[in-house]
């Protein structure tokens, strides 16, 4: 399983509507995607528009190539994209290591 | 829970060594820390010198108070500092929502 790590800064005051927004969006459009296996959604403490938000793919070409490629990439974007402050970093992750309990 | 999320990047060719030495300092300094919840590292694909550590903590105090004024933070400093190419970005996050699978 791959981390896709996708660190988002949106305008500000935004966060309500940027909340709704992505959830639906991950809900309705990339938990449908092939090789989707799960997300979370956290919210910055210290910068109140930072979002990070993690999906985890069974490979990198399940995001890269077959997400990417596919229509839905647009409508997520049409979901999300208008709260972006900037393009969202993004990269993706293997897990090196981990404790029992997360 | 909090997460704390600390964006590391290290020297270029200590990949194997930094591994060890961060596998050892979570599970011998961190990890009896108090309000430690459990962990993950995690390993960039597209930046191989790219490491982000993931610390739960029962709360934000738990680690920005309580652990950071205790000697544990000097030695975990010791274990991994000499391979880091820059100070680690490190802010927290609040969960706002995941899947059931995560």
């Amino acid at each position: 399983m791959i981390l896709e790590l996708a660190d988002i800064r949106i305008a500000p005051g935004q966060q309500a509507d940027f909340e709704s927004a992505i959830l639906h969006g991950v809900q309705t459009v990339i938990s449908k995607a092939q090789g989707f296996c799960g997300y979370k959604i956290n919210k910055g403490i210290e910068s109140p528009e930072r979002y990070v938000l993690m999906i985890f793919w069974e490979t990198l070409e399940n995001h890269t190539v077959d997400f990417r490629n596919s229509p839905a990439f647009a409508e997520w974007r049409a979901i999300v994209g208008p709260y972006f402050a900037a393009p969202p970093v993004v990269e993706h992750f293997e897990l090196l290591a981990k404790s029992l309990s997360v």
